[in-house]
């Protein structure tokens, strides 16, 4: 369905363009910052650029402001157009007053002022004997009108048909996926896909346009390199020195998430990260592989993000808003996230996000940097810039702004001398002193452009000439935040931290990462915003040691009691590598487990894997690879990031001849012969147990009296929840084990723990009394939550 | 029984160490330069340290010049000894002195020259009223004269039981595995392990023999680093500045691999890489973790290493061995070589060691170079060397010379302050100007020794008190020429590059890795060794389509041909899930596709493993972990470098009920039903098969009538070879297929190449020639070597 509709939207495009006739462009919001600073200058370039080419246009500036006074705002306007660098003054009066002409201000504000303005371009076409080739709205107006004007353009002032319409809408697109999928099933209302051009303006930027060429054109060079095993890092960074003040009423309902991160950084990660189409040109396959890439990208976590604030934000904020003298916001004005990408390409490369306010200078860049594989035998006194490939290689898409001041492509010379197109992008001049990244700019090849351009000249150029690659489709929108919309949520009740703004930050805003989690280097000084004081820290605490049940307690925060856990796994591990050449481990499943298989994939180096048989406690029945599969989850926190032999994994058997858990194809009985060849005596080294807050343990469930006594090694028992059928080991085989830990975590089991603490052995009632291994050792580990509540 | 020797061998020493007596030291070399330049030092530093603690010795040189001259040589060699910088000069005198005093010299020639020593020994121990606590012989001679002296001691000069003998060997400890083996073997019967200490003077070193201390005291700290996710390379190095001038006929005979690499650089390394032993006072359990060190090791190739040789060796070669002008050495004098350790803790990071001779710098360190996993908020000019996270963090531990001067352990102030014993290290004293590393030595938390002293002082007293961490035990001494014999056998035909020497190398010698290959940087200017072209390099060529057996053939140089088919493999994947949603592809075992899995591994960044089942086309009838498992074969290479799931992967069940290939557990039929119930009409997406030298293919032999025709769809079979029990696809499975690849490589396949090209379709006889896919396509890829002879 997708590719259909993408089809049918270029072939309009294509159609469309074979017509020369009459343009008119709509332009709403025609007195507006935006209008005053780019568009009608953007507009001016167009009708410079293209008005020689046999199209015809006219302007029409709109507002709801009355006639006479937005007439005479937008004269003003209008005044400070300006015309290309090598034109004439007397030419360039001349351009402006043509341009001039063709403009005109309209009030709209009812259906009959679209109705009047259709008539009024229709009677112009007319009068001037040409055929309409189209028409383009451009909507450079908050948010909130945008359904209004959608639906009086779509009643009132669409084109006779074979003429094209076409409307560009400026961000923000919702507030997060929820609101962005209203808006666009609202918008969808009235336009087709193919209709709308949603501008990210950084995608106009030259420096950022020039990504997917430069890929493509130096894909030789850029083949064996742009994958992890040569890149270090990816950095993309847009670095402000302004603040906020003069617009928190907007700043304070997006923060620099919803402002600069979803959008314009989230663009240019997928320009770098997705893989590159055969064919740049195709809008079509653009989009797909854009997508794909989203497809890709790993969830962000609370932990993904660092957030910080500006010091005299929210004083900004109280006297813009009028808030009282207490009110203290949480918008974050400074943003770091990690990002990763979910595939071979790019598994394992951090994606840094950065942008920010008030810091100490103004940049954009994106900055690849390709990882160290060479040793240089000579001093380094001796390497040449050209020659080493000890010095630092990278790759950068610089903006503008900063040391540089203009837009540039960087390659360092011991990477490769890249191919540009010499016509518009030529090689920057010598700038002794100036260094960028570390090095000096004669380290670089660098490129800028021969002529540079305003994004928004450029982004009317594409949407002149129908080209979609350089907007937001619905799609890549809903993308975007369906990735950002989790975060956003997670952190809304976050406190950034405060610092002072420019060069005074110091190191106060950087950050660092480890095992995919971000966080700021330097402890906060002191408590800048009085009366949010953080929760106590797990670290404030000790690990507890006690009894329950007449066995040992570990109690602890959840960190440590992971931490404690996973040690005490790899320490029977080890014995029981040393002692009987191999450790048979079963582990549970469900949600507690994540965080231990987490820490024993990235923090135990030691673990005897290869000696290790993993075996389930229990398993639901469904397919292996379902998301609700015990042995899935297993799979994506634990076996893929250790190397356990094919053959030691041993997943229950619940999938056999197409069918789930069927009792003739004696999926238990097949397990239970397994565990009796392969595990001395059917005695597990250690079996993993949590405890359900109706007291069930593995799945042996009180309302289902199978597997808590009798001969049966394995048993298929049902559970009150759905799945239903499930598989499980029995009581008795797993009190057959050498040791037995039980992980109980979360607030939520508070209840249970103290109903099963006062209890004797009642298997039938609460299965987990019934856990007490013959002549193994049991331990309970309660995180303080379970424990104490 | 390792565990039980070394125990013993230390309570040996434990026991020995308890009585205090008469000790005889006696120095078998006494007048060669390592006595003079370094041992009478360390034994006149060892009698300064020890006769004050109730130790009485007596100190023999000896060799074989007859006494009176052996006598003015040793005289000689002792005029030179010097006192501790703090000795007054008239104390010194005297001490120097008592120690002439207490030195003799003995021309040890014969079996009856050794019962003299001993009987001269008894009679001065008895004579002065004490009892004798050991003996001390220290192997300062070449290596071929070992095995008489030893020979010699042990039959006629080993102290009266209740006293400890002790034997000091110093290398070179053969010349590769076998050669060690058999010196080890021949030591092995005159002396027990505990006797013998094997000098590796690196382990003396001050910056050296403190890593493990370092390691240990800075545990907190080290902890969370010292792995592969923080660690980014280890670089072992040794340069020097001198040549083999003078020393060329041992260093022809061993190169810097053997001088250098095998013995310093190795020990260095399993100091950084082994897991640190709880107790590292614990010779024993240092030694043990050594070796299992040793034991992750990935194996060397010939693509391991890139060698030099500076320009004037050849010549001096030729005269000092006398050799004819037309003689060019192959004997390396540079060596870079990368080393990785297949294990948790270390898997991935590079382990650079590099040393040679003629180079621009002397010097020698161990540099542990972390990863950047910080992002700095702030431009660079604002950054401080001791809180930004940018800054390189490294460790070293320096060993000498180069720009310092002297021992010391090099810490980034971003990273720790390390903890190093106060009585015995110091802070460096700041050397504005001076930078290490990239950085200035400001940025370093640096410590030197407080005394410096030499390798062998500190060595002896390490024999002295039976210490034998610092020493090479047999195990520790074969562990590494197992590690690196295979290397020095494939490269021993390699011709060096030729590198002028001193600053002059440039980025000559300058290498970089990839894929587990090191290669130079630079392609070499001219070809420096005359005649001794390389062979044609595989891009000399370009890939060859034809025909074979009338269909299509490709056909190239094995590293092109690989990468064809790799590719092929990709796109018949992505279009078979482009259309049916997953890849059934199956694959044959044995070594021709090694190098395939390798390259699918390693640079197929977009192949969809995620949809992709694996099926083995034949199976060896021996356990899945069996090395000669084609399954293990797909695990090592293939499998644990990318993300299939574990329900994609499909092995033969040749193992069932613990019984191999089993008639009646039906593994074949029940591998056909999992092919019929996963794989569309039993039609495979690809079969990647090979061709044998009798024809045969998947496991259909020539020999055994099974699985050419007929219903079955797998088959058990018989091979002409060990393990004779098969499973294989049969073939009308296999000519069910979309497409068949049949991939043929090296000279040993081209008679049967050009047999097979000229039969008709004869199953029976040829197997290979029944495959022909009845509606799919069939291709072969040969190199060049099996197509063209």
């Amino acid at each position: 369905m997708l590719t259909v509709a993408v089809c049918l939207a270029l072939l309009g495009c294509l159609q469309a363009q074979e017509l020369r006739g009459h343009v008119s462009i709509i332009l709403l919001g025609a007195t507006g910052d935006l209008a005053k600073k780019y568009l009608w200058q953007g507009l001016f370039q167009l009708y410079l650029d293209e008005a020689g080419n046999g199209h015809h246009f006219s302007f029409h500036g709109a507002a709801l402001t009355p006639p006479q006074q937005g007439q005479e705002l937008m004269a003003k306007a209008l005044e400070t157009l300006s015309c290309p660098k090598d034109t004439m003054p007397s030419h360039c009066a001349e351009l402006k007053e043509q341009f001039l002409q063709l403009s005109q201000y309209h009030q709209l504000r009812t259906a009959e002022d679209y109705q009047a303005l259709s008539r009024h371009i229709e009677a112009h076409v007319q009068q001037e004997g040409l055929q309409e080739a189209g028409r383009i709205f451009y909507f450079s107006v908050p948010a909130f009108a945008y359904a209004d004007i959608a639906r009086h353009i779509n009643s009132s002032c669409r084109p006779a048909p074979g003429a094209w319409l076409r409307v560009v809408l400026e961000k923000p697109f919702g507030h997060d996926y929820h609101s962005a999928q209203q808006l666009a099933t609202e918008l969808g209302s009235f336009f087709q896909e193919e209709e709308m051009f949603r501008v990210d303006h950084y995608l106009g930027k030259q420096a950022v346009a020039q990504i997917l060429p430069f890929r493509d054109q130096n894909r030789q060079a850029l083949d064996g390199l742009w994958n992890r095993h040569h890149v270090e890092r990816v950095e993309i960074i847009m670095k402000e020195t302004v603040d906020a003040e003069g617009r928190t009423s907007f700043y304070e309902e997006y923060g620099v998430i919803r402002d600069t991160l979803q959008n314009h950084l989230t663009e240019l990660l997928m320009l770098i990260a997705m893989e590159l189409p055969s064919d740049i040109g195709s809008s079509a396959a653009v989009l797909e592989h854009k997508l794909q890439a989203f497809r890709a990208l790993r969830g962000l976590q609370k932990g993904s993000a660092v957030l910080g604030q500006y010091q005299t934000y929210s004083g900004q904020v109280r006297q813009e808003l009028q808030k009282p003298g207490s009110f203290h916001s949480l918008t974050p004005t400074f943003a770091g996230v990690l990002v990763h990408m979910d595939n071979l390409r790019w598994e394992g490369v951090p994606f840094i996000l950065t942008s920010g306010k008030a810091l100490d200078e103004r940049v954009g860049y994106v900055r690849i940097v390709f990882k160290n594989r060479a040793y240089c035998a000579q001093s380094e006194g001796h390497w040449a810039a050209e020659q080493s490939r000890c010095l630092p290689q990278q790759i950068v898409f610089y903006i503008g702004h900063g040391g540089l001041g203009h837009p540039a492509i960087l390659v360092s010379r011991n990477l490769f001398r890249p191919s540009l197109p010499s016509q518009s992008w030529e090689e920057v001049e010598a700038q002794p002193g100036l260094r960028l990244f570390g090095r000096p700019l004669s380290d670089y090849y660098a490129f800028r452009p021969v002529r540079e351009w305003d994004a928004y000249s450029f982004l009317l150029s594409q949407i002149f000439h129908c080209r979609k690659e350089s907007f937001i489709t619905t799609e890549n929108l809903l993308a975007s935040w369906v990735f950002w919309t989790p975060l956003l949520d997670s952190v809304a009740h976050e406190v950034p931290r405060i610092y002072p703004g420019g060069s005074e930050n110091g190191h106060l805003l950087d950050f660092e990462f480890g095992g995919g989690q971000l966080s700021f280097t330097q402890q906060p000084l002191e408590q800048l915003v009085p009366g949010l004081a953080s929760s106590p820290r797990p670290s404030d605490f000790r690990v507890l040691r006690a009894q329950y049940r007449e066995s040992p307690l570990i109690s602890a925060w959840p960190e440590e009691l992971i931490s404690k856990l996973a040690s005490d796994i790899e320490a029977t591990a080890q014995q029981a590598v040393r002692r009987f050449g191999k450790f048979h481990l079963a582990l549970s499943g469900g949600s507690s487990p994540v965080a231990l298989f987490q820490q024993l994939a990235t923090g135990h180096f030691s673990f005897p894997w290869a000696n290790t048989h993993l075996w389930l406690v229990d398993e639901r029945c469904v397919p292996l690879s379902d998301p609700d599969s015990n042995f899935q989850g297993l799979q994506a926190h634990l076996l893929q990031h250790i190397r356990v032999p094919y053959y030691n994994i041993h997943p229950m058997p619940v999938h056999l001849h197409q069918r789930l858990c069927a009792e003739e194809d004696q999926g238990a009985q097949t397990y239970a012969s397994e565990i009796s060849a392969l595990v001395a005596n059917s005695s597990f080294d250690l079996v993993l147990l949590g405890m359900g807050i109706d007291g069930h343990t593995a799945s042996l469930f009180p309302q289902s009296p199978t597997g808590l006594d009798g001969e049966q090694l394995v048993v298929l028992t049902k559970s009150p929840s759905r799945p239903h059928q499930r598989m499980s080991l029995s009581l008795p085989l797993i009190n057959r084990a050498k040791k037995v830990a039980v992980l109980v975590m979360g607030r939520t089991k508070r209840e249970i723990t103290m109903l099963v603490s006062r209890v004797g052995h009642q298997p039938k009632k609460w299965p987990i009394s019934g856990v007490l291994p013959r002549s193994g050792q049991l331990v309970w580990y309660m995180d303080y939550e379970a424990f104490l509540g």
